[in-house]
């Protein structure tokens, strides 16, 4: 379980997860490689290879256990804990993700909520209440967290990052358009809707030039 | 300008994209590859090679130059025309995605808002009027669309995507937790907020391993 997993298998992590628990919801016990390549749009061989890299095991003949897989898998993206989050910026895009419930399915949990403007402290958001950026420091002193979502502009995304970082927290979900830089004991998944719209953008506009 | 460009390459664009706005706004006419390097967290190699692949041009002793590159990968991204976009699905975050201005700035327009529950029809979200997924094909034949934001849950995201399909929609930005199967015309990019949540997790209880 220790072995290094190579970073494109670890993105495909989260899909066999979605696939298997969906399978486990259906009750089904086992599945082989063809039937998950069919599901994840992946070839038999790649399926097979990416469970020898993450270190699953299938059953001579039945393929692999759907339950025991998904527990592993599990395991492997940390879901044994629950996560403590906080969401910096209460715009749009901030409450949307703070009323996602899909996130609490699953060993997530948003223990607070901050904003830097005044008129919106004290605001619920689902279960929560807005407080304050200013309360950033006693909040997460008396109620850790491991992981901060930001959204919040780009101008003020590092330096928020930075005393988020102070704080012990460690996993930062970034949605502001720019890169952040840590220190390395720091994890940063970044989600630039910007950039991802551009990418469908030249998609779009190579397939028109191919196909006038 | 129609050369083959790797799809590492093509990823990296709209994030060129953005730094070479920013630098346009702050009035600087040339970069050098290690400053462009300095920004993006590559090396100035990976840019020399990166530029080289999408095939931008720099001057000797100059650096690259600023706006002219800017809008080169502009027209490669398709930012010369601007794209009409239809949102279906008007939970928290198709709401969000509506209100989150920054799409509005650069070639993307709203042009209408679906949901399939009657009590939304009629909402108003800025400045579009909710319409019920029923009036979808009338709407589309009379104010045809480029992308599809598909903000509803995985269980509806396939059959809505073969609908807008079928009314000529070719780009797909699909927030559905599911991967959709399209002809190979249509374009398909994904936002699965829940796998790269996960991911993040990933990342932060192997360093929580490393360093306990």
């Amino acid at each position: 379980m220790s072995a290094y997993i190579p970073d494109p298998v670890v993105k495909r992590l989260p899909m066999y997860y979605r696939y298997l628990k969906e399978l486990e919801r259906n009750n089904q016990m086992f599945i082989s490689s063809t039937e998950l390549a069919k599901l994840t749009g992946l070839t038999a061989s790649q399926v097979r290879q990416d469970v020898n890299a993450f270190g699953g095991e299938g059953r001579q003949g039945c393929g692999y256990p759907v339950i025991e897989m998904r527990k592993y898998i599990g395991k492997l993206l940390g879901k044994t804990t629950v996560k403590k989050m906080v969401v910096v910026g209460m715009g749009n895009l901030g409450r949307a993700i703070v009323r996602y419930e899909a996130f609490f399915h699953d060993g997530y949990q948003t223990s607070a909520v901050f904003d830097c403007q005044s008129q919106k402290t004290g605001l619920k958001i689902g279960p929560l209440t807005v407080q304050h950026i200013r309360d950033l420091e006693s909040v997460l002193a008396e109620n850790p967290a491991d992981i901060a979502v930001l959204t919040l502009p780009a101008s003020a995304a590092q330096e928020m990052a930075e005393r988020l970082y102070r704080c012990g927290i460690r996993g930062f979900w970034n949605f502001a358009p720019v890169d952040l830089h840590l220190p390395d004991d720091a994890s940063v998944v970044n989600v630039h809707l910007d950039e991802s719209l551009e990418l469908l953008s030249y998609r779009l506009n190579q397939k028109k030039r191919i196909q006038p």
